[in-house]
Order: C-alpha cells, then structure tokens, then sequence
C-alpha cells in the first residue's frame, strides 16, 4: 500500500496550536479512509533558531525532501525581530524553503459563500452572491530574490538600500501557463496584474502573458494596473475568478482579499513547484499576540491541509470533505474570535474538534 | 495686489472635462473674494504627443515654472498605450513633473463624512463614524525611479527585466519629518509602512523612520507591513490617522483606500516640494471609458483645487469654503454616475455648477 508522508513543520506564534488541530483531521482521515498517511514533525523558525542557531536546519531540510508534502504552521515573531533580515525566520526558513523546493506557484483561493456573507465587512448587496476567487501569485522570483539587494554604507550618514525586482521570461512563462490551465478549468477569465505603466518588469510580465494568452484562446485575459485591482477587489470582488500577480503584488493583494472574507485565518495557501511537491501553509503569518491563548482560528491551516490532499497526494475527494465541513460547522453558527462579534465565540481547539466531528 | 498663477494641465480623457469644472469655482472665488487669480492652460500628456510629439513641452514646463501652482488633470490613454514605456504620458509628463519639480510631498486626504456613510461599500457597524485618514506617500523615490531599469535581451528568448527599488537616509529622513509634523497637527498618531521583512529598502525605511520618530516624542508611532495594512485599513479604516508611505505601497493603497469612500473620483491630491509648490490633480486617471460622456465625478478635481489654495495659496479659508461646498452638494443627494444607484445621477456639469453655487 502506498505511503503518504508529510512533514509537519508547526514553527512559532500560534503555529503549534493551530497544526494540533490540524493532525485532528489528519486522524479522521487515517480512520475513514484506510490511507497510510506518516506525518513526523520538524522544528523551523524562531524555534529553531532558538534550539540549532539556524531557522532551517539541516535535518529539517532532509525530513522535507523525504516528503511527499509540507505541512507548515508559521514562523517569526518579536523575539527575532532583532535579527539581520536574511536570519529572520521568514526570511531563512520561509523563504528558503520556497526557494529551495522551486516553489515559484502560489494558490490562494479566497471564497466567500453565499450563506456566509454575514462574515464579509462589505454590504450585503456589493457580494449578494458571495465569490470564489483564485489568487495565483509567482512565489520565487520578483524583488523578493532579486539581486543586488543590499546597503550602500560608504557615506554614513546617508546610507542607501535597494532591492531589485527582476523577472525574465521563462519565469512568467511557466506561471502564466499554470494560471490559464487554471481559468480554463473554471471561468476562463484571467485577470494578470501588473504596474506596467511604471515598472520594466511589469512591463515584460505584461508582454509574456499576452504572448501565452494566444496559446489559450478560450480564456478571455484582461490586465489590470495593481492599483486598480486593489480597488476593484472591494468594489466587486465578484467580477474576478482567476487572478494572476508578481509575487510582491500579489501578497498585498491576497491579504487585502483576505480581510474580504472576514479574516486571515480563514486563508489558506499552497505553494507548488512543477512536480506537485508543495508547502501549505496559512496566509495569517504566526499572530503572537494569539499564542497560547486558544484563541486562533485553525481553519486556515485546516484549509490547507485540504489543498494538500488535492494537490500533492491526488485526493480530491478528501480535500472536498474537508472544505465541506468546515462550511458546514461555520454554518452552524460557530465561530472562532477573529471571525466572532467579540462576545460569542468558540476556542481554537473547539473549532478543530467540531471540524472533524462533521468531517 | 498679489497675483496669483496657476497653471492648468487639462490633459487627457476626463481631463478637460473636469477641469472645466474647476473653472467654475475658480470663478466664483474671484468674484467674491478679490483676488488677482490668473489661469493659464498648457497642453500636456497624450495631446500633447499628438500635436508636439512631446508629452512635456518647453512651453507647458516654462509655464508651469513661472506659476505658483499646477493644477492638472489626467494624462494617458488607449491611443498611447502602444509607446514604449519612457514615451507614454503617464511617465514622460507626470512622473517628469514630479521629478523635476522635486514634488517628493504626496498628500492624499481619504474622508467619509459620518453622514456620508451610504457612499462606502463597507458595513455601516465598521465605519460608525466615518473616518479622516492622511496619506503622506514619497514621491520622487523608490522603485518608480530607481536605476538601473531596463531590459537585458542577450538571449531573445529570455529577456530579463528590472527595476531598483531604493531609498536613502536624505530622502526617507525628510519626507518622514514632513509625516510628524502633520501628525502633531492631528491626531498625534503615525502609520508607517513598509515590507522590512523583506525588503531591504523597507528596512533602511523603517530604521530612518524610527530614529526621526525620537524627535517627535508626541507623537505615536506604529509600523505596519504592507500586507497587513491593506487589510487593516478595510477592516478597521477609522483606526488610522496619518499613513506614511513609501512611493508604490502609497499608490496602492491609497487606491485602495479610494475605494472605501465610494470612487476614486472623490479623491484629491496635493504633490509638493519643500517650497510649497505642488501639482494638484485628482488621484482617478484619465478614465477613457467616461470621456466625453458628461458622466466623470468632477469632485477630486474640485477637491485638489482646494488643496492648491490651502497648500501652495496659503488660504486655507478658501480651502475650507470649497470643500464645504462640496460636502453639502452630497448631503443634498445629487450624486454623479460612479456614485449613484447607476439610476438617479446629475452629470459632470450639473455637479460642477452645484458646487459653484453652494460655495
Ligand atoms: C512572511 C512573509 C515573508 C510572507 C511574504 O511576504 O511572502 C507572507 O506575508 C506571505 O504572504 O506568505
Ligand atoms: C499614472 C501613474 C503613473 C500614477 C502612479 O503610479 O503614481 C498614478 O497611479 C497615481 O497614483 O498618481
């Protein structure tokens, strides 16, 4: 029988707590479904850096690579803000890791349901029917590892720092490809953000994913300024299906999304390479002022745990169950704090034990 | 008498439409308030290109060098999307005039009026009572000029293109002590936003902004990723007082913002050097799709002029009367197109000669 293994990564902040819930579901699964599903767990992040002197260690790297999936919680928080930025968790472990494994995909779908638009902060008529929009964000290139980045400290007292943000063709290529194999399977409509009327780099992104478009002539492509997007997002959200960003446009505009739909810890993520390898994570980040306090909503890992099923071990259906019951008890009118009117609310755990009831 | 001059740029699209509005105050302020106003139009932007081939011509810079404020419109459109980035209006006019001037100062007052309420896509429970948010975004830094820019095409089949974001300690140092000053004058509390998690232009960004801050010990200082306020600010916009930006998260975000008072076509803006001289224009663009349709919201226009007055004029009474003006015309209930039930609106005309006559 085949084996599945996961390495689970719960990091720092509210990663621990909110992984705990995960492995719940992950427990249904093994139970229901008669699957040979190992996960072993690895320590990233502040964590490490506390344990190891290094974000990533090597036996965490190794443990990922013996993997067929990552389940990662979050890293980071005050304790290493201090920290040079390349050793700052996010920067050693996160991004190494999305570097490391090639994942240049980034899929963050932000749906609201239509019996939940109570959650939305927008007025019921602007999403009468709720909205389903996947976010593809290229995760491995842009100025997040563009080079030279760095200081200029010859005169002291005006130091200079700069960042580069670079793209080529071969990157947009492939993420363009993946977005319009992703349209063609839902609306075929394509939105491809960019700042082309500023940027050299937008302006080639433009340029391949117009050229890529003609490869996919049954998925209408519009391009829109990121500037523009950030403020039709909010007013109708509903107009887009599939939206296609630059990695740094596209974390402002996932997370804006995300506050679309009530909270970021409703907002999953799955960062893929070519392979179907991937690191799932919650978009939320490790919300230390969260910790330990049994107050995080874990749906966001659970999520992802979902987008792990489907696209790194193949099992839709499980992914589909899982989504299911999570609509299913947020319908049932239990909410965690982040998503609650402050006065009722359930705990981080109660939410991972009411899931998987339901699952 | 003092003469005053200030140099229109009607522009593209929109442009002379809403101008024309402007116009209409102008006029009335003269006849009441005895002032020696003298307006002088230039071409500018895409008309210009046509007539001139240039975006920016000696006379129209001339011009706008022997006035003491500028008062523009919109520049772009379809017709010149096909010229080569360095060419279109959009950079070889108002990223030139920005440049050339030194307009490093961009102000952006994003305000919903507590009785205004019905015009924010928001639920009415997030925004009880409106809120009044200052974006201070730089203007002549940053990524939007940053060098090198370009393209490598070596290998045509993998063109590489780039873009520097970069800042130094001079430019961050005084457009953050601009920041402080308008927050002292507020609500003491300053935003500043940045990505320092990953950027290193972001960190020297934070670092500066930090050590200026020990100058104002007023005023609170709090720093916000970029991510995370593009949520914050829909799901809690009242929080905010005064937002500092670096120059391409400002122009998202205050995009962003526009979209919680209603349109983009409500929002003025004030660009400024160290002297008081600014360029005026409405933050919108030059909307092609409403040119010539009597259909544009004149109010960010109308608004930027009453920025003019206050910031480069010094009338702030002046200032004060037209946005009144402006506000009692909303409360009336005339509302243009983007801001209607797209049933019952008044044209770009009607609104302009409204606000005239409450004036
Ligand atoms: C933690 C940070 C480096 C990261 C990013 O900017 O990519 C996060 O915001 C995200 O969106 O995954
Ligand atoms: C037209 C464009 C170059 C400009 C910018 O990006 O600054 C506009 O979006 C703005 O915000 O003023």
């Amino acid at each position: 029988k085949k084996k599945y293994k996961i390495a689970v990564l719960p990091g720092d902040g509210i990663g621990p707590e909110i992984i705990k819930e995960a492995y719940k579901i992950i427990s249904v699964i093994k139970k229901k479904k008669y699957i040979n599903l190992q996960t072993k767990e690895y320590d990233v992040g502040g964590i490490a850096i506390d344990k190891y002197n290094i974000a990533l260690p090597e036996h965490t790297l190794i443990g990922c690579q013996n993997s067929d999936a990552i389940l990662f919680g979050s890293v980071g928080g005050p304790k290493w803000n201090h920290l040079k930025l390349e050793k700052k968790p996010e920067i050693s472990s996160l991004l190494s890791l999305r570097k490391f494994f090639n994942l240049f995909i980034n899929l963050r779908p932000v749906k609201l349901h239509k019996k939940l638009l109570h959650f939305s902060p927008l007025k019921t008529n602007i999403i009468k029917k709720g909205f389903d929009i996947l976010f593809i964000r290229e995760l491995t290139g842009g100025i997040y590892f563009g080079v030279p980045k760095g200081r200029n400290e010859l005169d002291p007292n005006n130091i200079c720092a700069f960042d580069t943000a670079i793209y080529n063709t071969y990157e947009i290529t492939r993420i363009a490809q993946f977005a319009f194999q992703q349209a063609r399977k839902r609306k075929k409509k394509l939105v491809s953000i960019d700042k082309s009327n500023v940027l050299e780099s937008s302006k080639l992104w433009r340029e391949v994913v117009t050229k890529i478009s003609y490869t996919f002539p049954e998925v209408q492509i519009e391009h829109l300024y990121v500037d523009n997007a950030a403020m039709q997002l909010i007013q109708n959200p509903s107009q887009f299906d599939v939206i296609l960003c630059p990695n740094l446009f596209g974390d402002i505009l996932t997370d804006e999304s995300a506050s679309l739909i009530g909270s970021l810890g409703m907002l999953p993520s799955a960062s893929l390479n070519q392979k179907n390898f991937g690191l799932y994570e919650p978009a939320g980040g490790s919300a230390p002022d969260l910790k330990g306090k049994n107050l995080a909503n874990p749906i966001a890992q659970i999520l992802s745990l979902a987008m792990l099923f489907k696209y790194s071990l193949g099992f839709l259906d499980i992914s589909e169950a899982i989504e299911h019951a999570v609509i299913t008890v947020l319908k049932q009118g239990h909410h965690t704090y982040d998503i609650s009117d402050k006065i009722n609310f359930i705990s981080t755990d109660m939410m991972g034990t009411k899931i998987s009831e339901n699952l």
